[in-house]
Protein backbone atom coordinates (compact mmCIF):
# COMPACT_ATOMS: atom_id res chain seq x y z
CA UNK A 1 0.00 0.00 0.00
CA UNK A 2 1.22 3.51 -0.77
CA UNK A 3 0.89 6.66 1.70
CA UNK A 4 2.33 9.96 1.17
CA UNK A 5 4.34 11.55 3.71
CA UNK A 6 4.40 15.46 3.72
CA UNK A 7 7.68 16.90 4.59
CA UNK A 8 9.82 18.63 3.14
CA UNK A 9 12.99 17.10 5.72
CA UNK A 10 14.74 14.11 4.15
CA UNK A 11 15.86 12.65 7.99
CA UNK A 12 11.95 12.54 9.01
CA UNK A 13 11.29 10.99 5.89
CA UNK A 14 14.07 8.97 6.11
CA UNK A 15 12.75 7.81 9.30
CA UNK A 16 9.66 7.39 8.72
CA UNK A 17 9.72 5.06 5.84
CA UNK A 18 11.62 2.63 7.43
CA UNK A 19 9.28 1.87 10.28
CA UNK A 20 6.35 2.05 8.23
CA UNK A 21 8.07 -0.83 5.68
CA UNK A 22 7.72 -2.91 8.59
CA UNK A 23 3.65 -2.94 7.84
CA UNK A 24 3.82 -3.07 4.25
CA UNK A 25 3.44 0.93 3.93
CA UNK A 26 5.29 1.87 1.04
CA UNK A 27 5.97 6.26 1.86
CA UNK A 28 6.35 8.77 -0.43
CA UNK A 29 7.76 11.84 0.72
CA UNK A 30 5.46 14.76 -0.86
CA UNK A 31 7.73 17.92 -1.00
CA UNK A 32 5.76 19.82 -3.53
CA UNK A 33 2.32 21.04 -1.37
CA UNK A 34 2.71 24.30 0.62
CA UNK A 35 2.54 23.12 4.37
CA UNK A 36 -0.04 25.19 6.42
CA UNK A 37 1.60 25.24 9.79
CA UNK A 38 -1.10 26.77 12.79
CA UNK A 39 0.53 28.46 16.17
CA UNK A 40 -0.86 25.89 18.60
CA UNK A 41 -0.03 24.41 22.11
CA UNK A 42 -0.83 21.33 20.38
CA UNK A 43 1.14 19.12 17.88
CA UNK A 44 -2.03 17.14 17.52
CA UNK A 45 -3.48 20.50 16.15
CA UNK A 46 -1.09 21.31 14.38
CA UNK A 47 -0.41 17.85 12.20
CA UNK A 48 -3.77 17.36 11.51
CA UNK A 49 -4.59 20.88 10.81
CA UNK A 50 -1.49 20.60 8.22
CA UNK A 51 -2.59 17.46 6.70
CA UNK A 52 -6.34 18.44 6.37
CA UNK A 53 -5.24 21.55 3.74
CA UNK A 54 -2.38 19.29 2.47
CA UNK A 55 -5.25 16.66 1.47
CA UNK A 56 -7.28 19.53 0.18
CA UNK A 57 -4.54 20.20 -2.63
CA UNK A 58 -3.54 16.39 -3.14
CA UNK A 59 -6.84 14.43 -2.87
CA UNK A 60 -4.67 11.21 -1.73
CA UNK A 61 -4.12 9.41 1.40
CA UNK A 62 -1.76 10.96 3.19
CA UNK A 63 0.20 11.76 6.44
CA UNK A 64 1.73 15.03 8.08
CA UNK A 65 4.38 14.79 11.44
CA UNK A 66 4.83 17.57 14.05
CA UNK A 67 7.33 17.09 16.25
CA UNK A 68 8.78 19.30 19.58
CA UNK A 69 11.24 19.09 22.41
CA UNK A 70 9.54 19.92 25.97
CA UNK A 71 11.81 21.05 28.39
CA UNK A 72 10.42 21.33 31.97
CA UNK A 73 12.81 23.52 33.32
CA UNK A 74 12.13 25.62 30.43
CA UNK A 75 7.99 25.90 30.93
CA UNK A 76 7.90 22.98 27.84
CA UNK A 77 9.99 25.60 25.45
CA UNK A 78 10.89 25.05 23.07
CA UNK A 79 7.99 22.98 21.89
CA UNK A 80 5.82 23.30 18.70
CA UNK A 81 8.23 25.75 18.08
CA UNK A 82 11.62 23.45 18.27
CA UNK A 83 12.20 23.32 14.23
CA UNK A 84 12.32 27.20 14.10
CA UNK A 85 14.26 27.48 17.63
CA UNK A 86 16.76 25.22 16.21
CA UNK A 87 17.29 27.14 13.25
CA UNK A 88 17.92 30.33 14.98
CA UNK A 89 19.36 29.25 18.68
CA UNK A 90 20.60 25.71 17.67
CA UNK A 91 21.44 23.09 20.45
CA UNK A 92 24.46 25.61 21.84
CA UNK A 93 21.27 28.07 22.65
CA UNK A 94 19.35 25.27 24.82
CA UNK A 95 22.68 24.73 27.03
CA UNK A 96 23.34 27.87 27.55
CA UNK A 97 19.62 28.41 28.60
CA UNK A 98 20.13 25.40 30.42
CA UNK A 99 23.65 26.33 32.27
CA UNK A 100 23.70 26.38 35.66
CA UNK A 101 20.18 24.15 36.20
CA UNK A 102 20.00 21.15 37.39
CA UNK A 103 17.01 19.60 36.77
CA UNK A 104 17.18 18.34 32.83
CA UNK A 105 14.13 16.49 32.21
CA UNK A 106 12.35 16.85 28.58
CA UNK A 107 10.64 14.82 26.68
CA UNK A 108 9.96 14.63 22.97
CA UNK A 109 6.66 14.29 21.22
CA UNK A 110 5.54 13.26 17.78
CA UNK A 111 2.18 14.14 16.57
CA UNK A 112 1.30 11.85 13.28
CA UNK A 113 -1.92 13.36 11.73
CA UNK A 114 -3.46 10.78 8.84
CA UNK A 115 -6.04 11.74 6.25
CA UNK A 116 -7.34 8.63 4.49
CA UNK A 117 -11.07 9.31 3.71
CA UNK A 118 -13.09 8.41 5.33
CA UNK A 119 -10.85 8.44 8.44
CA UNK A 120 -8.79 11.22 10.36
CA UNK A 121 -6.76 10.25 12.99
CA UNK A 122 -4.05 11.42 15.13
CA UNK A 123 -1.20 9.26 16.93
CA UNK A 124 0.61 11.11 19.54
CA UNK A 125 3.53 9.14 21.24
CA UNK A 126 6.81 10.72 23.75
CA UNK A 127 10.35 9.57 24.83
CA UNK A 128 10.80 10.80 27.70
CA UNK A 129 14.97 11.78 28.77
CA UNK A 130 17.16 14.60 29.90
CA UNK A 131 18.98 17.15 28.04
CA UNK A 132 22.80 16.62 28.08
CA UNK A 133 25.53 18.67 28.91
CA UNK A 134 27.06 19.27 25.59
CA UNK A 135 26.35 17.74 22.61
CA UNK A 136 27.27 14.15 21.67
CA UNK A 137 27.27 12.33 18.19
CA UNK A 138 26.95 13.07 14.35
CA UNK A 139 24.25 11.25 13.48
CA UNK A 140 20.47 11.88 13.63
CA UNK A 141 19.16 16.10 13.09
CA UNK A 142 17.69 18.96 14.87
CA UNK A 143 17.91 18.39 19.11
CA UNK A 144 19.40 14.62 18.78
CA UNK A 145 22.48 15.62 20.03
CA UNK A 146 21.27 16.80 23.21
CA UNK A 147 18.50 14.47 23.72
CA UNK A 148 19.33 11.26 26.19
CA UNK A 149 16.21 8.83 26.60
CA UNK A 150 15.65 7.26 29.94
CA UNK A 151 17.28 4.25 30.01
CA UNK A 152 20.47 5.18 27.98
CA UNK A 153 22.86 7.04 28.43
CA UNK A 154 23.93 7.87 24.71
CA UNK A 155 21.86 10.56 22.46
CA UNK A 156 19.78 9.88 20.07
CA UNK A 157 22.85 11.66 17.76
CA UNK A 158 24.82 8.67 18.99
CA UNK A 159 22.74 5.93 17.97
CA UNK A 160 22.05 4.63 14.57
CA UNK A 161 18.37 4.70 12.76
CA UNK A 162 17.48 1.59 13.91
CA UNK A 163 19.31 1.87 17.55
CA UNK A 164 16.95 5.25 17.46
CA UNK A 165 13.74 3.99 16.32
CA UNK A 166 13.65 1.50 19.02
CA UNK A 167 13.03 4.27 21.82
CA UNK A 168 12.17 7.36 19.14
CA UNK A 169 8.88 8.98 19.43
CA UNK A 170 8.48 9.26 15.89
CA UNK A 171 8.77 6.11 15.32
CA UNK A 172 6.31 4.91 18.26
CA UNK A 173 3.51 7.64 16.59
CA UNK A 174 4.19 5.80 13.57
CA UNK A 175 3.78 2.12 14.87
CA UNK A 176 0.44 2.96 16.35
CA UNK A 177 -0.82 4.39 12.96
CA UNK A 178 0.95 1.21 11.49
CA UNK A 179 -1.06 -1.12 14.23
CA UNK A 180 -4.22 1.05 12.86
CA UNK A 181 -3.62 0.19 9.70
CA UNK A 182 -3.24 -3.02 9.98
CA UNK A 183 -6.10 -3.57 12.57
CA UNK A 184 -8.54 -1.64 10.21
CA UNK A 185 -7.29 -4.31 7.00
CA UNK A 186 -6.94 -0.89 5.04
CA UNK A 187 -4.99 -2.43 1.97
CA UNK A 188 -4.20 -1.10 -1.20
CA UNK A 189 -7.69 -0.67 -1.85
CA UNK A 190 -8.35 2.77 0.62
CA UNK A 191 -4.93 3.79 -0.20
CA UNK B 1 -16.00 55.95 13.53
CA UNK B 2 -15.73 51.86 14.95
CA UNK B 3 -13.62 49.31 14.02
CA UNK B 4 -13.49 45.57 15.89
CA UNK B 5 -9.54 45.13 17.14
CA UNK B 6 -9.25 41.59 18.10
CA UNK B 7 -7.03 41.03 20.20
CA UNK B 8 -7.37 38.76 24.08
CA UNK B 9 -4.96 41.41 25.09
CA UNK B 10 -5.65 44.38 26.64
CA UNK B 11 -2.43 46.54 26.91
CA UNK B 12 -2.36 46.75 23.37
CA UNK B 13 -5.93 47.12 22.80
CA UNK B 14 -5.17 50.43 25.06
CA UNK B 15 -2.20 51.12 23.04
CA UNK B 16 -4.12 50.93 20.25
CA UNK B 17 -7.26 52.56 20.82
CA UNK B 18 -5.43 55.89 22.35
CA UNK B 19 -3.56 55.85 18.62
CA UNK B 20 -6.44 55.45 16.42
CA UNK B 21 -8.68 58.12 18.73
CA UNK B 22 -6.15 60.64 17.23
CA UNK B 23 -7.91 60.00 13.71
CA UNK B 24 -11.49 60.04 15.21
CA UNK B 25 -11.75 55.95 15.24
CA UNK B 26 -13.26 54.40 18.22
CA UNK B 27 -11.55 51.26 18.58
CA UNK B 28 -13.72 48.36 20.19
CA UNK B 29 -12.04 45.40 21.83
CA UNK B 30 -13.13 41.53 20.19
CA UNK B 31 -12.27 39.15 22.93
CA UNK B 32 -14.63 36.16 21.30
CA UNK B 33 -13.28 35.41 17.78
CA UNK B 34 -11.23 32.69 17.76
CA UNK B 35 -7.85 33.90 16.59
CA UNK B 36 -5.63 31.46 13.64
CA UNK B 37 -2.19 32.02 13.70
CA UNK B 38 0.01 30.15 11.38
CA UNK B 39 3.75 30.01 11.37
CA UNK B 40 5.26 31.86 9.22
CA UNK B 41 8.37 34.33 9.30
CA UNK B 42 6.21 36.84 8.14
CA UNK B 43 4.18 38.49 10.17
CA UNK B 44 2.51 40.39 7.69
CA UNK B 45 1.06 36.66 6.71
CA UNK B 46 0.49 36.10 10.31
CA UNK B 47 -1.71 38.65 10.71
CA UNK B 48 -3.51 39.24 7.80
CA UNK B 49 -4.46 35.22 7.87
CA UNK B 50 -5.87 36.03 11.08
CA UNK B 51 -7.46 39.18 9.86
CA UNK B 52 -9.37 37.19 7.14
CA UNK B 53 -10.38 34.37 9.42
CA UNK B 54 -11.54 36.93 12.63
CA UNK B 55 -13.83 38.83 9.55
CA UNK B 56 -15.41 35.45 8.39
CA UNK B 57 -16.33 35.07 12.07
CA UNK B 58 -17.68 38.70 12.77
CA UNK B 59 -18.68 39.95 9.36
CA UNK B 60 -17.54 43.86 10.56
CA UNK B 61 -14.47 45.57 9.67
CA UNK B 62 -11.52 44.72 12.20
CA UNK B 63 -7.70 44.97 12.32
CA UNK B 64 -4.77 42.29 13.94
CA UNK B 65 -2.04 43.03 15.40
CA UNK B 66 1.17 40.80 15.41
CA UNK B 67 4.00 41.94 17.09
CA UNK B 68 7.57 40.52 17.65
CA UNK B 69 11.37 41.31 19.11
CA UNK B 70 14.23 40.23 16.50
CA UNK B 71 17.79 39.98 18.27
CA UNK B 72 20.27 40.19 15.60
CA UNK B 73 22.66 37.90 17.61
CA UNK B 74 19.91 35.31 17.63
CA UNK B 75 19.13 34.87 14.30
CA UNK B 76 16.23 37.40 14.83
CA UNK B 77 15.09 34.75 17.27
CA UNK B 78 12.28 35.22 18.99
CA UNK B 79 11.09 36.94 15.66
CA UNK B 80 7.45 35.54 15.51
CA UNK B 81 6.96 34.02 18.36
CA UNK B 82 8.04 36.48 20.58
CA UNK B 83 4.48 35.92 22.14
CA UNK B 84 5.11 32.04 23.52
CA UNK B 85 8.93 32.76 24.11
CA UNK B 86 7.82 35.52 26.71
CA UNK B 87 5.30 33.31 28.43
CA UNK B 88 8.40 30.61 28.70
CA UNK B 89 11.53 32.21 28.91
CA UNK B 90 10.38 35.63 29.91
CA UNK B 91 12.70 38.44 29.70
CA UNK B 92 15.39 36.55 31.70
CA UNK B 93 15.80 33.91 29.36
CA UNK B 94 16.67 36.72 26.41
CA UNK B 95 19.11 38.15 29.24
CA UNK B 96 20.74 34.39 29.63
CA UNK B 97 20.96 33.77 25.71
CA UNK B 98 23.05 37.04 25.26
CA UNK B 99 25.26 36.67 28.30
CA UNK B 100 28.63 37.50 27.31
CA UNK B 101 26.99 38.84 23.74
CA UNK B 102 28.59 42.36 22.38
CA UNK B 103 26.46 43.24 19.58
CA UNK B 104 23.08 43.63 21.20
CA UNK B 105 20.80 45.16 18.20
CA UNK B 106 16.96 44.22 17.71
CA UNK B 107 13.99 45.59 16.31
CA UNK B 108 10.58 45.45 17.13
CA UNK B 109 7.99 45.39 13.79
CA UNK B 110 4.49 45.09 14.46
CA UNK B 111 2.12 44.50 11.58
CA UNK B 112 -1.27 45.61 11.55
CA UNK B 113 -3.70 43.99 9.11
CA UNK B 114 -6.83 45.77 8.45
CA UNK B 115 -10.24 43.88 6.69
CA UNK B 116 -12.49 46.43 5.97
CA UNK B 117 -14.19 45.34 2.69
CA UNK B 118 -13.62 45.89 -0.53
CA UNK B 119 -9.72 46.88 1.40
CA UNK B 120 -7.54 44.02 2.48
CA UNK B 121 -3.96 46.39 3.53
CA UNK B 122 -1.08 45.45 5.98
CA UNK B 123 0.94 47.96 7.93
CA UNK B 124 4.74 47.21 9.01
CA UNK B 125 6.17 49.43 11.10
CA UNK B 126 9.65 48.39 13.05
CA UNK B 127 11.55 50.55 15.88
CA UNK B 128 15.54 49.97 16.28
CA UNK B 129 17.21 49.43 19.59
CA UNK B 130 19.22 47.11 21.96
CA UNK B 131 18.54 44.44 24.88
CA UNK B 132 19.03 46.37 28.08
CA UNK B 133 21.87 44.50 30.43
CA UNK B 134 19.04 43.72 33.15
CA UNK B 135 15.39 44.37 33.27
CA UNK B 136 14.31 47.80 34.06
CA UNK B 137 10.87 49.65 34.36
CA UNK B 138 7.15 48.50 35.17
CA UNK B 139 5.24 49.88 32.79
CA UNK B 140 4.11 48.31 29.27
CA UNK B 141 4.22 44.50 28.89
CA UNK B 142 6.09 41.62 27.31
CA UNK B 143 9.86 42.53 26.34
CA UNK B 144 8.86 46.30 27.20
CA UNK B 145 11.52 45.87 30.25
CA UNK B 146 14.85 44.79 28.39
CA UNK B 147 14.11 47.24 24.94
CA UNK B 148 15.93 50.13 24.59
CA UNK B 149 15.06 52.28 21.27
CA UNK B 150 17.57 53.76 19.26
CA UNK B 151 17.83 57.63 20.38
CA UNK B 152 16.76 57.34 24.34
CA UNK B 153 18.63 55.45 27.11
CA UNK B 154 15.20 54.15 28.57
CA UNK B 155 13.60 50.87 28.17
CA UNK B 156 10.21 50.98 26.74
CA UNK B 157 8.75 49.63 30.32
CA UNK B 158 10.40 52.90 32.09
CA UNK B 159 8.20 54.96 29.69
CA UNK B 160 4.50 56.49 30.16
CA UNK B 161 2.12 55.33 27.32
CA UNK B 162 2.43 58.57 25.79
CA UNK B 163 5.69 58.11 25.25
CA UNK B 164 6.09 54.78 24.29
CA UNK B 165 3.72 55.52 21.78
CA UNK B 166 6.28 58.28 20.05
CA UNK B 167 8.85 55.37 18.71
CA UNK B 168 6.46 52.30 18.83
CA UNK B 169 6.35 49.92 16.30
CA UNK B 170 2.56 49.49 17.15
CA UNK B 171 2.00 52.47 17.36
CA UNK B 172 3.53 53.32 13.87
CA UNK B 173 2.05 50.88 12.32
CA UNK B 174 -1.27 51.85 13.45
CA UNK B 175 -0.36 55.21 12.29
CA UNK B 176 -0.19 54.57 9.02
CA UNK B 177 -3.58 52.53 8.81
CA UNK B 178 -4.58 55.96 10.76
CA UNK B 179 -3.49 57.73 7.55
CA UNK B 180 -4.94 55.72 4.78
CA UNK B 181 -8.02 55.92 6.43
CA UNK B 182 -8.02 59.27 6.32
CA UNK B 183 -7.23 59.64 2.85
CA UNK B 184 -9.35 56.97 1.80
CA UNK B 185 -11.84 58.75 3.57
CA UNK B 186 -13.30 55.84 4.95
CA UNK B 187 -15.93 56.97 7.31
CA UNK B 188 -18.90 55.79 9.49
CA UNK B 189 -20.54 54.73 5.86
CA UNK B 190 -17.85 52.25 5.16
CA UNK B 191 -17.15 51.37 8.77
Amino acid sequence: MKLYFATGNRHKYEEASRVLAEYGVELVQLTRVPKLEIQSSSLAEIALTAARAAYLELGEPLIVEDAGLYIEALNGFPGPYSSYVYKTLGCRGILKLLEGVKRRDAYFESAVAAVIPPYEEVFVARVRGIIAREPRGGEGFGFDPIFVPRGDERTFAEMGLEEKNRYSHRARALRMLGEWLRSRKIKRAQL
